[in-house]
């Protein structure tokens, strides 16, 4: 029998080497099988929970990281899933980075520089809010960005973007075989609800740092995303890092989902506390018996 | 009238220009007016919600940061301290760094150079668990330290940690100036409770990875390293940059006295979300009319 989530898995994946529409395939509105919001975020707070447990034993054991890829366009939920997913998780094994525009010491490296920087250590999860694919989605979207990276102009040829999905993939490989377990989420918001979301910020005063007239503009390249995801989507959704389209227009749902995947990773990874040698117990032995001498001073260490 | 927590403030911050004796001064047993561990856990709970609202203000706002500095002996509760206190917050807002031994690379530059890189971005929280002290803390107890690292020798005279607590000092004001807010704790665990918590570690296979022969050789140190940590207090308690010597012998009030005092901190930054300029708000006003009228091609933006 397929478990609840490991049949939400099956919906919300994209199949290596299948072509999706993102249109006609992924609803922003889908809730599953989740009619009241109550019962996600009772699940959520209790996913929550257990993913700490889980973590505990990602850091204790030292062996895997996690790299997570978020990508969206705005308001889509980013920020609201690292805070409502994360939060809870001990700190000291978390790693948000969050990606900007880049820096005129980061133009001066390869589009990856910055990125290998951020990867999360052995048994921490390293966060990418944004990341390498803004490389094959903005800079698609405005080609002028490309226009000003300092790449060979022989190099900025029209097979540049094909080439960086091919690079993208070689690279999540190469984490994916060194022990960085990869899992990327699009969240897919509908352009109905990012303006509901954009007026929102825009009518509370708590919210409207949170707004700006970039952001309306940028609602005209709409088309353009969509398609820069679904070709990225299309193209680097891999055995080894795939891709997961989560239905964003209900933030509960979305953070449920993404909480879920999270968590059905890192079981499959059979984390455990290390264990000793023969060796090493043996001599964790005479240590803890010089502890407990220690005042004795002719056993003492 | 004197708040609780301005009079548990009082207790455990070490007066700047005044002599302590950390001996006689600080009880690691002391609890304050709690008697029972429940109510403790209760008040950390609140509090590390009402810490995370003015988290969320800190990172709106963007002025100030907060830079935590952790030190004690093993087993003291420092990453306890970090899993409790600060899980709860928005991990996207908070930064943990670990400093180990100085690698070579580091080792390649002056002391304070790691720490800087290490320091928190403007609108986060920053907990560095152990720090620079370390310099003149574990470097003085052990000076075979010193001996090997690269400083010119002619500068690894008598005076060198004199010499730091003021270099120290000065970082420290030159960073409270730059709007990172310095706070510094040292968990204060007795002799007795170390060696509890080791034979614990030793007894449990689950935190046996956390024990070493090692943990139970450096106890041999114990008086030099009470001497060092006291020097440090009276040392490089400043104004701008006060410490605190937590009571570690009850993990539920340390982490509890952490939490208040950060709390605290944060509260009297008098925090609050951006506020705009009559000209960003007519620009916002502006914005949000394009987007309510996108639909109609006339006005479209």
């Amino acid at each position: 029998m397929v478990s609840p989530i490991d049949e939400l898995i099956q919906v919300l994946r994209v199949p290596p080497g299948k072509k999706i529409d993102l249109q006609k395939d992924y609803d922003p509105g889908y809730t599953g099988k989740f009619v009241r919001k109550s019962e996600a975020v009772e699940l959520l707070a209790d996913g929550v929970q257990r993913l700490a447990q889980l973590q505990d034993k990602l850091y204790a054991q030292d062996n895997y990281s996690l790299l997570i890829v978020l990508q969206a366009l705005d308001a889509a939920g980013k920020d609201g899933i690292i805070k409502h997913v994360m939060s809870g998780l001990n700190p000291q094994g978390v790693q948000v980075h969050s990606f900007k525009a880049p820096s005129g010491e980061e133009l001066d490296h390869d589009y990856l520089w910055r990125n290998f920087k951020a990867l999360p250590r052995r048994g921490n999860i390293g966060i990418f809010n944004r990341s390498y694919y803004e490389e094959v989605l903005v800079v698609r979207v405005h080609p002028t960005i490309l226009d000003n990276q300092k790449l060979p102009p022989s190099l900025k040829d029209k097979g540049i973007f094909k080439r960086r999905y091919e690079e993208i993939n070689n690279f999540e490989k190469y984490l994916v075989y060194n022990g960085i377990v990869v899992l990327k989420f699009f969240l897919n918001v509908s352009k109905e609800e990012q303006k509901k979301r954009f007026l929102d910020r825009a009518n509370q005063p708590e919210k409207n740092w949170k707004f700006s007239a970039a952001d309306v503009h940028e609602r005209q390249h709409w088309p353009a995303y969509q398609a820069a995801y679904q070709d990225v989507l299309n193209d680097t959704s891999t055995k080894w890092a795939p891709w997961h389209v989560i239905p964003a227009d209900h933030k509960w749902f979305s953070r449920l989902a993404v909480a879920a995947i999270i968590y059905e990773t890192l079981a499959s990874l059979h984390l455990g506390y290390p264990t000793m040698t023969d060796e090493q117990h043996r001599a964790l032995l005479v240590a803890k018996e010089a502890l407990q001498n220690e005042d004795d001073p002719q056993t003492a260490v």
